[in-house]
């Protein structure tokens, strides 16, 4: 990981680029206030501040104009997000100050930051492990406030002890088998593996990778394709669900001749709802063009509402398991018996209607105890996924009463894979990989 | 004024509104600290804090569930921006956090701050006058170097001393004239007013007037239009353009089937570059429509640059005095002498182009020193000028030999109208329609 110096100077825009009344400049590395200071009205003020202190005063070119007056937030090395030395400047939030100021740092030979790289300094530093540095980029991204929960859980370090646990258990299992095997039998009184011990890891091991639908359906969240034919309601439910959950719902984007779309939160599920166009039969060449689409987006949903009209006669129809089928104008013809029905006019039952949505899409995740620590990544779920599966390996060549070192092979393995989520035993290409993903100036 | 309270506690997103690393929520009014401490976890340290000093922490929900890990930069009383006891978060920049935060600041009696109230409050304290509360804005919407650098020498107070130089000079002419009109003549020395000094303050004025079409320049910027015929090198030259001035180039946005354009600097004034579509006749009624349009946009030009091709007999045409006439193809066969030839192929006469087109901009304003102080605003060029006519007024009374009550009736209105300037005198009204242009959180 070649890009990745920690030798250097590193600056980056933290904040987005656009015009707003602040920006926020960050800039970390040994040498950084000293760099810095000629160009500062106070030089002495920064070459000798103490940490966590405020000073305010201007920026100023090579050539000792003034480029802003800012606010400089100074960290002394062992302080601060990465541990380095280290300034943010809070400057005014115009794209040709910022443009400026970055030019400035630059020319005074900061290096401009790589992609999640003052995480990664602040991981090299042993500030936070790698769970930590992927939670800070899974609450940048968070759509939804448990999903920002979770991510806030595992930053503040949870899944780190819990994996820290993991890891002694997996150690307290090994030592004696080591022992085993260092010594001759004859020296050693005789053996007995902690197969309880192994039961429980692997029932912890089992909640942890649970956990991860849970972290999956807050994370990512699904989407919800309102189908039916023309008339039936489609577009009077669509508006009366956004008017209902209206925690975060995006501006209706894109309307098309196919469809709609519009996000909201669910029980705290992000959706994205979509209203399709009447799926109906056509001669016309465009329109039956924008009902192959429809159908496409009903292929790709986790969750289908399929809308059918109370009022009409009922068509003997099958649908599939990802569907919810609704009788709609329930207000103005009693639906059949013991089927969900709603009334898009009046509003009826559309609290039972999110309720039976809310409950779909949380199958498989009902007996998760969701205020624990939970996983979203795919790349922890994998780790833990080859833990187990060594684990369980172990289990058996116990009870084929194999060999010790082969079961000593196994714990290894199993300690990895567990080392490989906190970062310890890392390779560069994971590291890159996960780092990558960052926005600039985190 | 009615929506501007400052008894109580303002809050506002001082970053814009996107997923970025960091974000900023500006807090101020007094008490903000004993009401923000119960959800900071630690409570204590903020309700203690001193001046300047940054608190490393949790902001927890009504619940006590922790939001976000963030960092409070504290200000007390009568210093910070708004000289009110104020609070900045810096969160991290997800919009989760950011929307869960401000929810707790308006749940917990909080008040979201209407546009550019932060920057209301400073001017109110006496911390900034008028022309610096502008400037504030002004700032923050720079898109050249030279603007922000003119923005921010008002925003140093530049502008509001030389005002201030100017009312005393008012002052010291409408002093004796008072007394005058105080005092019967037989108690008093024969007057003479002193010329001398006003025809100095009208200078003054007229220089401070005349850098109003610098300011407009920088600020505002200007139109220019590529024109020809088809195939004459206009898209060649559009790119070239883009590549020589590449200070700030944005990327190259709705290409239509009229025209595409840029944005660039040139000699630090930002230029918006249009692409015309082939101005040939046509019978195809699209492409009519498309030549409609390219002349709307020539006859809203600052300049137009109109191409012609070097390998062609010359067309004898008539421009009017925006335009710049360039022999495109210099290469391939010598132009006129005398003429502007350059080649788009090549990059030749690319240099002396760019020097016509600045020189062209910037006619009207050569002789005025753009390194002194420069205003950008309509609302002051407006209140110099109502300035400026009522000093001429007096001039003219004097010449006339009015009575001193007539003269001190028009020294009076200039002094209001550059009273209106700084913020002294300002109409509600006034105040209004400045502040309600900022950004929120400024």
């Amino acid at each position: 990981m070649s890009r990745y110096r920690t030798d250097d100077i590193i600056y980056a825009l933290a904040t987005p680029w656009g015009s707003a009344a602040l920006a926020i400049i960050r800039i970390s590395g040994s040498g950084s206030h000293a760099l810095l200071a000629p160009y500062f009205s106070k030089s002495e003020a920064l070459r000798s501040a103490k940490n966590a202190t405020l000073l305010h005063g201007y920026l100023c070119d090579q050539e000792g104009r003034r480029i802003d007056e800012v606010v400089l937030a100074v960290n002394t090395k062992g302080h601060g997000y990465t541990l380095e030395e280290a300034v943010e400047i809070t400057c005014h939030g115009s794209l040709s100050v910022i443009t400026e100021l970055l030019d400035l740092l630059s020319s005074i030979g900061m290096r401009s930051a790589e992609p999640g790289e003052f995480t990664f300094r602040a991981f090299l530093s042993g500030r936070i492990d790698l769970t930590q540095a992927e939670a800070v980029h899974e609450l940048v991204e968070a759509q939804s406030p448990v999903a920002r929960a979770h991510a806030l859980a595992r930053l503040d370090g949870g899944l780190k002890e819990k994996l820290n646990g993991m890891k002694n258990t997996l150690l307290a299992l090994l030592a004696p088998v080591e022992v085993q095997l260092d010594y001759s039998e004859d020296e050693l009184d005789e053996f007995v593996f902690p197969d309880e011990l192994l039961d429980s890891l692997l029932d912890d091991l089992g909640r942890l990778l649970a956990s991860y639908a849970i972290g999956t359906l807050y994370k990512s969240g699904a989407r919800i394709v309102l189908a039916g034919a023309t008339n039936v309601g489609k577009s009077s439910l669509f508006n009366l669900l956004l008017k209902e959950e209206r925690s975060i719902v995006s501006p209706v984007r894109g309307t098309t001749r196919d469809y709609i779309e519009a996000d909201l939160l669910l029980e705290g599920i992000p959706i994205r709802l979509y209203d399709t166009a009447g799926l109906r039969e056509s001669g016309d060449e465009i329109e039956r063009e924008g009902i192959r689409r429809s159908e496409h987006l009903i292929g790709g949903a986790d969750l289908v509402i399929h809308l059918l009209d109370s009022t009409e006669e009922d068509v003997d129809r099958a649908f599939d398991g990802r569907t919810i089928v609704v009788y709609n104008k329930a207000d103005l013809r009693r639906p059949p018996e013991g089927v969900l029905a709603i009334s898009a006019a009046t509003g009826e039952g559309i609290g039972d209607l999110l309720s039976e949505v809310a409950r779909r899409l949380k199958r498989g995740v009902e007996g998760v105890d969701e205020s624990r620590i939970v996983i979203q990544s795919k790349r922890q779920a994998d780790a833990l996924l080859a833990a187990e599966a060594a684990l369980k390996g172990v289990k058996e060549d116990l009870q084929a009463a194999l060999p010790l070192d082969i079961v000593a092979v196994g714990l290894n393995e199993a300690l990895h894979h567990l080392g490989l989520i906190t970062g310890e035993v890392t390779p560069n290409d994971i590291l890159e990989s996960i780092f990558s993903n960052f926005c600039v100036g985190k």
